[in-house]
């Protein structure tokens, strides 16, 4: 279960606020695009997941320390691994780092959701080992 | 043709960078809300209107000048006015101004599309008279 | 301590993803929104804050749990309640709700920095019973 | 003049809405992306620039045609080529595309600012030959 993944993320304006910083709340997208490559890795294209088996995901918690703030341009490290996973949904560890800084880290669980009535349902095989 | 309908927005730190100013593609935001709201006044409810007759709506191009920055917690007023409308899609003139400083102005052209091929479809009654 | 603050917020476009609900990210901006205006009516301008006092904010740790998904077009009411406060944090319970539906909770500590260092500082008195 | 720049672009659910597409605004935050490798190719470091010249970059105006929509997991390409330059301002022809789909076409002038007044000054070298 303890498979690393990690993406590399650069920062854009898109990113920060009028604080001078990254704004709290892209660190949950960054987090996501390493989630969504996690899954491109180990096989689920989530496309075709959500049209052949009407299967889609959503986050159901998370807790998350924003330690030290990122910057314009910095080039961020966003790593993904799966910590725990069992029937609908699957706990992430995921940090985002610069360099060898730790600059958030959050527990992220994520559940498998039917399409059509948003209700949970089983976690693909990806998640299972 | 010549109505029109403005929206009060506050710009709250998602909206900026860190250049210290609103981001520019924040004011596509306002300005989006502003015609949902003007659809709304002339009583179109764009999910129903997606669920019974599937038609939703797509910006398909754009004139837009950024005349001045508008900062964290300014007041917005943001305005819409159908310029021109007819088969498939709508023009509207709109601004984002703060008091009687125009800070944006833009041209934006709408069209109808079918939900389910993305095709265009015939404009709703609200936007013809 | 236990005041709370309510903030009327309408879901659009901006704030939905490709799979019909809104993006789980977009809360933590609805939730922004309300403690801007908790400060707002506690008589905080974080603009003049920041200009002479040098003071800024930024969320350090959040606990979130996303219950339901909101839709398009909803309505929701967005709470922000201080519920601890000392030194240089203070922690507020927000929720997202629809109608009496609770849609979001989450806990969300709140810290003080020096614009110029990023290094806390003390929190404004508004912070202070 | 005519040197053309591309960046690769992956859609993450952060970019797409409730209409099953990419939101509108999203393609400007590509372009930005794209425009701000295009001065990183050219040694432009903005970080360095806005801390030592002080200078910053403001999008002025802008022409968008939304051709053809892109989707969740698309993989894009989206270029920037300098067409014009001179004094206080540039002008970019920018493309999104989707193999050899083009989805999106725009011409962006950007403007050099003097970032504690926010007038107009002269563009950098970078944009001069």
């Amino acid at each position: 279960m303890a498979e690393a993944w990690s993406l590399a993320v650069r920062v854009y304006w898109e990113d920060t606020d009028a604080g001078g910083i990254v704004y709290h709340a892209a660190y949950l997208q960054f987090m996501e695009r390493a989630r969504t490559e996690w899954l491109r890795a180990r096989g689920v294209d989530q496309v075709e997941l959500r049209a052949s088996a009407r299967v889609q995901f959503a986050v159901v918690d998370m807790q998350i320390d924003w330690l030290r703030p990122a910057r314009f341009d910095d080039l961020l490290t966003v790593t993904a691994t799966l910590a725990k996973s069992g029937g609908a949904s699957g706990t992430f560890r995921q940090e985002v780092r610069r360099l060898n800084e730790v600059l958030v880290q959050a527990t992220v669980r994520v559940a498998a959701l039917d399409a059509d009535t948003l209700k949970p349902c089983r976690l693909p095989a990806a998640f299972v080992e």
